[in-house]
């Protein structure tokens, strides 16, 4: 996948004037200077250049830009941490960004509903952190909880860590507050679970990258706490066994926060990069890290299902926290490790269980094929199937590996875009995911709710 | 909310010919005698009269029915098991009905995925048999199991038994095959759970009711087995001690399949209908019966729980069937025992939990008000706030009572339909629960992809 870069951006003086009567002046932040940090990701892979950007500090505040925007014909990208991946949430095309850092309210947590109200520019860490005070848990998190914002979890319905058990951020969303591309705002925050009073609007917005409307308030479902975590690596002859293993797991254990998977190769690397012991005297093909987690200690209770398991080769069960850690190091240091070699081209995608063990088998050499200096680095979630591929070695604009790997992905039912979306990134790649019904609808969803046309138009479709 | 009764039908010669080329001449059935039950819902509440009923066998037969229907704009109901309790599924305004019945293939279940694909028109009883069968759960189920088929509980969202674990339909909707109102036919069948290439149209098409599409075919999600099962009936001197410690239960037990309200004239009522003993030696103002269900046998995990509430005045355990049944049947017995009296108005409403002890105890008098020979009745799942208002008195057609409790429910920021849906029957109180702009927001999309407005175009929408 290329860079994007794009051209200078130009404001209307009569439009800023409009925009800073709308938000205050001290808002509306024009010139390289102050701009660069919403203008470029923060990969540096996707760089942009704003018309300007605005903070607005509550929903009538967008909505008066929305306005703005409608009579003006400008493009509108809305941007919260600035930590997604696949360019959705910067201005490539010289777009105003909306900037939804000063809605960053969290409300107080609603201990006998479970639920809690937050600013869209609220970061992920800090709703954890509310809910954790409140002896409840908020059920995502990933690894820029720090900078990602509930906002922009919402626009790509992020999955994260905890997919397998808790699902993704669709799965948390209560209802929203909302101004659409037709300038209308929704407003539905009261927190009811049941209440089937016509179309579920959360959901639609959920996922949508910013395309129909902008997600100024959510309310979210709080999760139980589990204060007792216990970690485990298994180690597999192969893909296929792993699968099977954790399939069987699953059927006996409900509290099972991750499954992770990685492979020799990868472990190999990490073990280098940072001159760790290997988890097991001998090495295995395939690594699978799983964490429970309960109200109280589950170890017992993962210890007797993982002797109901066949085809693990080896075990190492981790209690305490320092444990816990090395082991997940294993796991979480391939990024940095694979970063050592040269920055990759990394595809986040998801296969039929099924089909999980002949991709990892296959897809290094359908690498190879298309170039053979390059190297394939798996790793992923295998409980959802969600596999990210690194490829080291094409440069950065090269995207022949690309295009091959999501071609092989499609043609084995699998998803082009696990969790990260499509944003500007994957767009000339949606018909793989999608079919041409599907597309047109999706069009027609956004011709309805955004009919100018100023939603993060450069994005999602192709 | 008073009967509705359409008047004739009628179904141009021409038409008819088309509709039997597209589905055969024995799917489709004119004349009062074979069209009855189509056109008349099991209550015998809603009575309508349909053009003619067709009975497509494939989805590629509803994409045809749908392009005749749009050509020569001729509105369409589309039928499950007539099962509805709001009059959404039935023709009340001379409406070509589409039954789904003939496509209830059931399909194998995929036990390492945990889901399965099905057809619209098979029964929830048969999915649920079908998950049983293959040693995991299906997590909707509701009394009307036998009948109802899964196109319904999608288009209604329906909640059910075990909502208060697992969710309504929405939550175990993986993806759809459906022919939208665009004539469109969109089919996402793969069981990616992880799959974020743009709108989510399952979670869009369920609870619309039949207005943007005809689903065709679902893929769901299936649950872990639970075959441990544990009831237990809690006395308490109020609502608010009652949803007190049901707020407790929850956040000790993440196994609660079921917390279900009654109040002592409803018990009292069942027990003299049936003929049955209290279940306990005085009585009590509330009771709630809790079910508890797991892998394992839960009942020492449910009485070390119970014994950390507060609040409670007396309990009753059973475990096994013969004594959970005895259990159950004061709560189940309720809308039999009622119906003794009278053919009551049924309000299905939600209330946040903080405001459910005010409603349980001023609702009554708000019906009594509005006439005085009025009896009210409440029981409903206490965990989501979803209470089910029977009034037993005014005349079907008197709609003063069922006016002042959706208002009053509107007041307290509950929801007019917890999980029956707005249909027919509660389609002109719709802006008691969403605003001007949501409800224009549906509107727009309604237009998107029902240009033709043929999809059930008398529901929904006030």
């Amino acid at each position: 996948v290329a860079a994007e870069t794009a051209g200078v951006a130009h404001l209307d003086p009569a439009v800023r004037r409009l925009l800073a009567d709308a938000v205050g002046a001290q808002h509306v932040l024009v010139g390289e200077e102050s701009t660069a940090a919403y203008d470029n990701d923060w990969t540096g892979r996707f760089r942009g250049r704003s018309a300007a950007v605005v903070r607005p500090g509550t929903t009538a505040e967008v909505a008066a830009i929305i306005d703005i925007c409608r009579r003006h014909a400008m493009s509108v990208v809305a941007q919260g941490g600035n930590t997604g991946l696949v360019g959705g949430g910067v201005p490539l095309h010289g777009e105003l960004v909306v900037s939804l850092g000063r809605m960053a309210t969290v409300g107080e947590v609603d201990v006998v509903a479970r639920q809690i109200t937050v600013g869209a520019g609220a970061t992920l860490a800090a709703v954890r952190d509310a809910a954790d005070r409140a002896g409840l848990a908020y059920a995502i998190d990933l690894g820029a909880r720090d900078s990602a914002t509930i906002g922009g979890t919402i626009a790509t319905n992020a999955g994260g860590l905890n997919f397998l058990r808790h699902g993704g951020t669709r799965e948390q969303l209560i209802g929203v507050e909302a101004v659409l591309g037709t300038g209308r705002t929704i407003s539905h925050l009261g927190g009811l679970l049941k209440d089937n009073t016509g179309y579920h609007l959360p959901s639609l917005l959920c996922g949508s990258e910013g395309t129909l409307g902008i997600v100024t308030v959510a309310r979210l479902r709080l999760a139980t706490r589990h204060d007792h975590r216990v970690t485990a690596l298994l180690a597999f002859g192969d893909v296929a066994a792993a699968v099977a293993a954790i399939g069987r797991l699953r059927s006996m254990l409900e509290i099972i926060e991750a499954a992770e998977l990685f492979l020799d190769t990868g472990l190999n690397l990490v073990c280098s990069a940072f001159q760790l012991r290997p988890p097991f005297p001998t090495g295995h093909a395939v690594y699978v890290l799983v964490e429970v987690a309960d109200v109280q200690d589950p170890t017992a209770t993962l210890a007797a299902a993982v002797d109901h398991l066949t085809g693990v080769d080896d075990v190492a069960v981790a209690v305490d926290s320092v444990q816990r850690a090395a082991l997940w190091r294993y796991r979480e240091g391939h990024t940095t490790a694979i970063n050592t070699i040269g920055s990759p081209h990394k595809l986040d995608v998801t296969l039929p269980l099924d089909r999980l063990a002949e991709f990892i088998e296959t897809v290094p050499s359908i690498v190879a094929m298309v170039d053979d200096t390059a190297t394939t680095w798996l790793f992923g979630h295998i409980g959802d199937g969600n596999i990210h591929v690194n490829v080291t070695g094409p440069a950065d604009e090269d995207e022949r590996v690309d295009d091959a790997v999501l071609r092989y992905v499609a043609s084995l039912d699998g998803s082009i875009s696990a969790e990260h979306g499509i944003g500007s990134a994957k767009r000339s790649w949606l018909g793989l995911g999608r079919s041409e019904a599907e597309i047109e609808t999706m069009r027609d969803i956004k011709r309805a709710l955004d009919p100018d046309r100023i939603l993060n138009p450069n994005v999602l479709f192709g």
